[in-house]
């Protein structure tokens, strides 16, 4: 078996294409990370490029919201920001995994310095509401882990112990099991779980006769009876490839990639400049949007087209009737988050938790604790952030009704929001204009019956973006999805060339 | 039973005494953090302190070697760090829990800035030396951690499924345990454990139809077999409660806190004055020490000795038999730390591991991989951080030797070791002069019988320091011990003061 530490280690992310795209027109639609970053390659290789960006900013689902921030959605006013200078979320992606090189790239390569996104604290809560002993209280996430930890490695190795298991292993195996099942649980030396220091003192430890005092472990009935085994505490947040520390983010925003791209492509990108028609011609591809001064008409050789397909649905075009059903119906899931503005960050103060997630059963879903500032005065948190249903039902109140939504459930956990609140600011992405939706989600049927019309140019339209990858929901996958894209263009281009030479002098 | 959660939080640390403590005088032995601290709070109170320290520098094990750091260990000559300008390592502490709240309450007030110590880290290796097929290659620590989840998982399970283990709740309780190990565990509907993305990919996930590869899981016999289930590869550095993330360290190396300290005390500081005799007189104490223009005199109200017991235990003292008893037996561990620069950090660059902790049952034990200057050029590892027999092996090594060593060892899991390697520095705690040791063990009876006698004063001599804590290894130790003590000897001089008044002026 092939250990995963023995593999070669990848090659340097350099992106050397041969051949220039000298006298070659991409339009490009849509300004968020896979269309700045097509663009900047693009523009390397000698191509003239133009984005067409709705918005008057760049970034696309890359949105740290600050003071000033403005924000949209369907059928609702321009919001704006009254965050103080300095504080602000990342509405949209917070996070970058460790093992996706090609963001990380970008990063060194655009000089956006990165710091640890703190995904894993153990201090953070569980609060179910319900009705089990441990419901409505907040309990440490320490208490569950080493306490589910200690039950399942004591009930195993009770069940080893009595040889109840069938384990194809030899007598000597079974022990060093039994071993570390002893280590992991924290079991005493008769394999039983009892207190332990793991899941925090109720007395810390000190100077002098100070020598600590540990609770009781929560009985596992009640427990399971809280909801605390149900799938809202599962620790997706921490054993999924993706959400494995080390985590990172933009130092100052998320929105620090955005603008470092921005200022790179700067001369190609256009604001204010929404689509409207995307037609594929002969000899490429005619796009029309509206903007300030009324309708236009941009002509390219190539269009590489990063709308995301809730907002590519209600466009004109003249695609094959495969693409057409694509875009009309990959889902997209719903979802949105609140950032909570507090005088103080009481979290860290009152609480000493400092980053990581909290985790509910109720719609908040979860609350995101800032892994930046730390010990400081002011701090934003994300009050909410959730998906589906839950997402659904908060997306539809009112930006009033959704503070009052998040500083009323928050206040269960947090006694403090009502003493130190100070403003909120809400995104919901299903709503939000320009966007109509968080990100593609496939299952095997979409994969299959879908997702392989956007891998192919529609004639002279090329699809990317998160919603072109295997990455979806994730920079990752726009940075991935511009690359692969102008791979392809540019190969098809170059090829064109040497189908028809032009006239070269060669004496 | 009480949920630690809904604790009420705890007091603010400001630590505010009545009374001051004008014309007295308090000398103090060691300029580490408990010494420095103690003489901060007592200047605070109005206090005339000296600190006595042997070194040249202020922070005892708090050191952070950088350019021109020296370091003397016993019988040998006095080494200089030749690190380039800006790399370093913490060859003591190098790890703040998030629920020291006293240490971070010190950084707070001294203006030093912290940042995340990323000690949770799944991309890190567990290597182990032997015959199994797993030895002798690095393999991913998530690799192993989601593998012994879902057979573990699995294993209890199938124990559950089949009513072979008296669960003592209800059915419906029972399949809520089951739907948990399931999650837990990464397991199939059929409640198998098979290949999962959450032990990483064999081949990324990309963009168009690159859809990852996933490998097969390590079979549990190859992990048994591999040792990879010994104590060298248990949890302890995600599961104990000091290593539980949140983890901060000070910003620059963590003798930024020593020397923010040393700032405010400066007066009261003495560089260069090795004490030789502590005796208990009538009025007070009478300290003896050397230093560069010979041997001097020192006289306080109140001493208060922070040195290490195994230096401590070499020094004339006049102190009451089972004072000198602790003084002599308390255990101390053997322990040391080889930092490597290195031209480049390969680590992240072709590994993708961003701080964190490689594992290894060689002498090396552990790499600290660093938490600070990420995708930089050059950096510092602690390519060896080991204990007890392991750091006695390495430490009675010489310095070359060491080095050579850690290159070895480190090349097995590193290969790039050997290309990138530019110079080391290796620090043996038990043999450095002025120390003699890591930090304070105490087992059960060792706590019973000689750390009570640490605790009061022996006369007018306080003893304060880690090893005076049940916080034993950390900075909070110091700090706690610091505060402790210097509260009782206000108290005390506070007493006196009351019950020999003063003449004062009525009119």
């Amino acid at each position: 078996m092939l250990a995963l530490g023995l593999m070669p280690s990848a090659p340097a992310h350099a992106f050397s294409l041969q051949g220039d795209g000298k006298g070659k027109h991409i339009v490009i639609l849509g300004g968020g990370l896979a269309g700045m970053t097509a663009a900047y390659e693009l523009n390397k290789l000698g191509y003239r490029t133009t984005i067409l960006e709705a918005r008057n900013r760049s970034g696309g689902r890359v949105f740290s919201v600050r003071k000033g921030s403005t924000h949209q959605e369907v059928g609702g006013p321009v919001l704006t920001s009254t965050f103080d200078e300095g504080q602000y979320f990342n509405a949209g992606p917070s996070r970058i995994p460790h093992h996706h090189k090609l963001t990380l790239h970008y990063c060194k390569e655009l000089g956006v310095p990165l710091e640890v996104y703190n995904n894993v604290n153990e201090s953070t809560y569980y609060f179910s509401e319900g009705k089990g002993k441990l419901s409505n209280q907040k309990v440490r996430a320490r208490e569950i882990h080493n306490d589910m930890r200690g039950y399942t490695s004591e009930l195993l190795a009770k069940a080893l112990d009595q040889d109840k298991l069938d384990l194809a292993m030899s007598k000597e195996d079974a022990a060093k099991v039994l071993e570390y099942l002893r280590a992991e649980g924290g079991l005493d030396i008769d394999k039983l779980y009892k207190a332990s220091a793991r899941r925090g003192y109720l007395e810390a430890p000190g100077a002098g006769e100070k020598s600590g005092k540990i609770a009781d472990p929560h009985k596992l009935v009640d427990i399971i009876q809280s909801g605390l085994l149900d799938p809202d505490f599962y620790n997706v947040a921490e054993y999924t490839y993706e959400l494995q520390m080390t985590m990172f983010q933009a130092v100052g925003g998320m929105d620090s990639i955005a603008k470092a791209l921005e200022k790179k492509i700067a001369g190609s990108l256009k604001f204010g400049a929404e689509v409207k028609a995307i037609t594929n011609v002969a000899d490429g591809v005619k796009v029309t949007y509206k903007d300030k001064t009324g309708e236009h008409e941009i002509k390219g050789d190539i269009c590489i087209c990063t709308l995301p397909l809730p907002v590519l649905s209600n466009i004109n075009h003249n695609f094959a009737s495969d693409v057409s059903r694509a875009i009309d119906f990959v889902p997209y899931i719903q979802t949105g988050k609140i950032g909570l503005q507090f005088k103080r960050r009481f979290w860290e103060e009152d609480e000493h938790i400092f980053g990581g997630i909290t985790h509910t059963n109720n719609d908040l879903t979860q609350i995101f604790y800032p892994s930046n500032g730390y010990l400081g005065k002011k701090g934003v948190l994300i009050g909410c952030y959730n998906f589906n249903d839950k997402a659904k039902r908060v997306g539809d109140m009112s930006v009033a009704e959704r503070e009052k939504f998040a500083l009323e459930k928050g206040s269960l956990i947090h006694p403090q929001y009502k003493q130190e609140f100070e403003n909120s600011f809400s995104v919901t992405w299903h709503k939000t204009l320009y966007n109509m939706g968080g990100w593609a989600v496939y299952g095997s049927e979409e994969r299959k019956n879908l997702y392989p019309a956007l891998l192919k140019p529609d004639k002279n339209v090329y699809f990317a973006g998160e919603h072109t990858t295997y990455l979806t929901a994730w920079m990752a996958g726009a940075f991935e999805s511009a690359r692969s894209t102008v791979a392809a263009v540019h190969s098809r281009l170059a090829e064109q060339r040497v189908q028809y030479p032009t006239t070269t002098n060669k004496g």
